[in-house]
């Protein structure tokens, strides 16, 4: 469990503070996570990682010399924001363009992708290579399904060995993938782990008991056993791992990188016990063993766990792979220093000017304010319970992410006094994405920000407004998040929720009564999520807690919208 | 917990051997623990590490170049023995002497000292200084009492860059005692560490609470508060350690290296937020901050908890702390790679050809291995216990070390076949000695080695021969230890039953007889150090837990001295 920490809700930023703090010679502080603190030849391309807080030395421990030269650090299990990785992105780039590279996870892969397209927009070119080494979380076929846990250091490592070597975008984004697709893991785990405040931990395992193919933030495994001896587990990870050597390599004779990766727990002294027998079964299967890692690269905060890693080298990738890295968590071979570079100038933006509204707007800023409480208000009630929804079948960040996203847009749209009703959503919506992190703040911010632009800063809104803007929400989410209804996310609950306030608000319905209405629907709907289904291909052994379980996004929208329904009726009374 | 082990009792040795297999670059195997992989200057201090085991990545993690030429790896939580301190130090010598350093625990200064002994006798020079760094162990006027905890790296550290420096022995025991001197540590725990195949962890903290000054070990802290947050806990560690600045020096304006440790569980994450406001209050009392450490340094295990270290900077030292350092689980700067060193071979020494024995003397030998088959059945069903009892004011491997050095004793006096009862015996004593590790291994080796010495090789011994042989045993304890009856130690029962023995056999009395009567002596003796003592000047908050808890020592040896009672009885009746 974790046991230390001041505001639960300060405890990624904190930690981000006091990491920098601790590694002045090797990174630096800015807006969204850290940078080299050296300076990087002009043209390099720069590499740029990220994730969720909480997988120390991932992400920030792998910024330096022969490593990334950034790192987007998101809170505790949950994506950075967009704007954070662009802004980290801004920073770290050399003028060669910036390839992103991180564990292959819903949310990560909404907000790199947004943050993508921002910056190409603004002329810097940008590529992609997510890391999808967990051979049990999607079948050989699906590999582009899969999730990114410890393989991460064979692609980061080679993508930065690349950068530094002198190849360009496109050059670093083809051995990125090589190595992606030359890299495969599998891990166990033992027992949970609690992230700061919470009462309970994500997700527990029997004592005495293992659950294999689980994921870094808890997602089910695909099996469970009673705990091997040492000899036994090597042997359970070898097997299933050559039972998967990528194609083309005949696995006699091929030279291989291990990664015996601890996730936080399970100590070294385990590991190497581990180890041993590791690299006896290796051998005999005819490997040639280079470099061997056994220690924490990729850690789930306190679980006790592994995952090994094969990295199947080529002439290629070994060659770049002696790469000398400088970095806080990683250092290998002997690396000449660069100059240390000035404070990093990307601090956050001037607050703009407000905007000009009318009377009648700077009202409604009012309504939206209160809402904006109510939003806060219902999430705090209900934080533990979201989080416990997600961690059945996913990473159980959703009721922190919300949480920390709906008192950033309060806090926002309480600051932009004097602004118009469509203003103060605007920066409530920025707020939200930035500070929550992970999908569902990604796909908040799109939501209200379709609505903060039918609302306008001029005239009161109407109840059309108000619908068309949740409408555009919904589909801007769609096209975001490619996910339809049907798919067991927020889409089920928002689609109908977005009809229904269309229909009742063309049929001349006021804002309280087809507000009412809609939410209505969307509780329905989010029920309805909880049927019990596979999600995303995966078997699921914990699968009988989920029974009965909402989809967590379609959940709490439907309790958001609830209670706004509520105010909108109180105010009606009093009105 | 520990979790993943094959053998419990081979557990030291398998992460041993794991551990050099993934660190070959760094580290060769040798009897006894690893030494560098790399060559070192003719001539060059070889500076000499180690400690007992389950602290990586003390001891064998920081081998390595600019860092220790060796360590002596002993088992969980128990000092190498002399005989293992000898090997590795004789491998690691580049012709320049010796300079052991390594925490102040009794029964490492035992093992360390006595294998210092042998090698100066050897012609090889050496030096000792003893880490004690734990402000909390012992008060500032008995500094030599204290523990060493993650000090011990300011300590290598500067005497690993004295030695590179090209210092001689004198010169680098001189800096290595500097850095001591200026170097303190203070450590907080909130749960205990359960050793691999142990039921229970060595200690509990309860849920909620932090212990203040608690050893690695799960030596008793001084006190017992509610976690505080990690502000707190920041601003408890920075105020003790700014109470007792070393003397001499000005905090104000002073530099000083932070290393803020954790032991195993508490995680990166939770450093880093404890390190921010460290790295505030160190500012706002003047000091200059170099270097900052954060990270794991000195492990116990998972043990949930942290260790802050100051070490105060003077000139001399800062300019040996640039030293470039490159060891498994320790790099700083570039280093210059040096080659690699051929295979070492201080592999074990052949077996020696049995010395010539007569035929009453090998009749004997028998009685002694069904001796050394009743002692290690006897710790075997008492091994839980005297862990538990040990693990109230010590730290908890007496029941495991007895348990390795009476197995290793009946495996070494089983293959003496054809050999007389001295020599089976002396090779039983030897086995235990190097097997057990710890203080209790190399005070059993003493006393059996002593009764060997009497029974030789030739005749039937008489109780009288043994009798004289036990009085040399308790001799050799007493001066090896340093302990008199009365300081709660194993000589509480050792002199009583030694005393009664001879005094039996010199009435006339047969062996039997003789020695259920010194057996009934040392039981009554051994019971009476159970008496509510504090032990070594420390505190005990956990005191009423060690109400009627004998030493462990003591009890153990009146166990054995009983069931060797009963055998020889036994004997008699069927005789």
């Amino acid at each position: 469990m974790t046991r230390i920490w001041n505001d639960p809700a300060d405890f990624a930023d904190e930690m981000t503070d006091g990491f920098a703090a601790a590694n002045g010679r090797h990174v630096q502080r800015v807006t969204g996570g850290v940078v080299r603190s050296t300076e990087s030849p002009r043209g390099q391309v720069a590499v740029v990682v990220g994730g969720g807080s909480g997988h120390y030395p991932a992400f920030g421990g792998l910024v330096g010399q022969g490593l990334a030269h950034g790192a987007a650090m998101g809170n505790l299990f949950a994506s950075p924001s967009a704007q954070q990785i662009q802004a980290v992105a801004k920073a770290a780039d050399n003028g060669g363009g910036v390839l992103f590279t991180y564990g292959n996870y819903a949310g990560d892969v909404l907000n790199f992708d947004a943050a993508q397209e921002r910056l190409r927009a603004e002329g810097i070119p940008c590529a992609t290579v997510a890391v999808t080494d967990d051979i049990f979380s999607a079948a050989p076929e699906e590999r582009h399904k899969r999730r990114g846990i410890a393989g991460d250091l064979a692609v980061f490592r080679i993508a930065a060995a690349a950068a530094e070597a002198g190849n360009d975008l496109a050059g670093v984004e083809r051995l990125a993938r090589l190595a992606n697709e030359r890299t495969r893991s599998i891990g166990v785990a033992f027992s949970g782990c609690t992230l700061p405040g919470a009462e309970e931990p994500l997700f527990s395992v029997p004592e005495g008991r293992m659950a294999v193919g689980l994921g870094i933030h808890g997602e089910p495994g695909i099996d469970e056993t009673d705990i091997p001896t040492a000899d036994g587990l090597a042997e359970l990870l070898v097997a299933k791992l050559l039972e998967e050597v990528p194609e083309g390599i005949a696995a006699a004779g091929a030279r291989v990188v291990p990664i015996l990766n601890g996730l936080g727990s399970l100590k070294y002294e385990e590991l190497f016990v581990v180890y041993r027998r590791v690299a006896q079964l290796l051998e005999a299967a005819g490997l040639v063993i280079v470099d061997p890692h056994v220690g924490e690269y990729c850690t789930s905060f306190d679980m006790a766990g592994t995952s090994l890693t094969l990295f199947w080298l080529d002439d290629e990738l070994e060659a770049l792979w002696e790469t000398p890295v400088d970095a806080p968590a990683y250092r290998r071979g002997s690396v000449t220093p660069a100059q240390l570079k000035a404070a990093n100038g990307n601090g956050a933006a001037d607050a703009d000017a407000v905007p000009e509204s009318d009377e009648a707007s700077r009202e409604a800023a009012g309504t939206v304010r209160a809402a904006l409480e109510v939003i806060a208000a219902t999430v705090d009630a209900n934080v533990d319970e979201l989080g416990r929804i997600d961690a059945v079948a996913g990473d159980g960040d959703h009721g922190i992410g919300m949480q920390r996203g709906a008192k950033a847009a309060l806090a926002a749209g309480s600051a932009a006094s004097g602004a118009g009703a469509g203003t103060t959503l605007a920066r409530a919506a920025a707020a939200w994405a930035d500070k929550a992190g992970g999908t569902s703040g990604a796909l908040w911010g799109v939501i209200l920000t379709g609505v903060a632009e039918r609302l306008g800063d001029h005239g009161k809104p109407t109840a059309a407004d108000v619908a068309a803007g949740v409408a555009d929400g919904a589909k801007g989410v769609m096209d975001y998040g490619k996910a339809e209804v049907g798919d067991k996310t927020l889409v089920d609950a928002l689609v109908p929720f977005a009809e229904a306030l269309q229909r009742n608000a063309d049929a001349g319905a006021d804002l309280p009564t087809a507000w009412k209405a809609a939410a209505e629907d969307a509780s329905r709907a989010a029920k309805a999520t909880a049927e019990l289904l596979p999600r995303m291909g995966r078997a699921r052994p914990h699968a009988e807690k989920s029974l009965g379980t909402p989809d967590p996004g379609a959940h709490s929208l439907a309790l958001i919208a609830t209670a706004i329904g509520e105010l909108f009726e109180g105010r009606n009374h009093h009105a």
